[in-house]
């Protein structure tokens, strides 16, 4: 029953994670979820690795608060920018950018293409 | 001399439009411009009229009071998104469309793309 528990939380866990297709995201959403310096930044450093290889955990060096980091992650992945799933105590990442893209062309190009400040 | 004075006036009112190419402009600061919805509907209605034929005093049916109607307006002209010029008591728009395209690719077109709300 313990490791029903177990399973059950761990379960739990990752179904808490809403994931939202971009093609129903308004112009708005995305306005405001790119509109972040420390969002941009998170999707620059997550395109410059592969697929789910950065964990959340390794954005600590990002000047916000963890709880922030934890707002910033959920604001990308509900606009659709952003997938995650969990591995055990890690929560790793994708970049959706082939969907982004067709759903906004242009915007992530330019998020990728800013410099870091 | 009254007749002068007109002019002058006239002429410094005009000295004080500033306005910026977009090529000076962050990517953080045409987020911010864009990310307002009035002033995308602004950009919007201009896109569907030939330049310098729509005077800021006609939209005035925008849900906004008139002195953020002339912030929106020099929001836009700003970030080199718009120019303006005054004739009389008019002061006539045109969208900077293709200055704006070659620094931000893609972000006009999705402003232009969104439905009116």
């Amino acid at each position: 029953m313990e490791h029903y528990t177990n399973v059950r939380s761990q379960s739990n866990r990752t179904r808490t994670l809403t994931h939202t297709s971009p093609l129903e995201v308004t112009l708005q959403a995305a306005l405001d979820a790119v509109g972040d310096p420390v969002r941009r930044r998170i999707v620059r450093e997550l395109a410059g690795v592969p697929d789910w290889t950065r964990a959340c955990g390794t954005f600590n060096h990002l000047p916000v608060a963890k709880s922030t980091l934890s707002h910033h992650f959920a604001v990308l992945r509900n606009v659709g920018l952003l997938e995650q799933r969990d591995e055990g105590s890690r929560r790793l990442n994708r970049l959706r950018r082939e969907e982004f893209e067709e759903r906004f062309p242009g915007l992530l190009a330019l998020v990728l293409g800013e410099d870091d400040q």
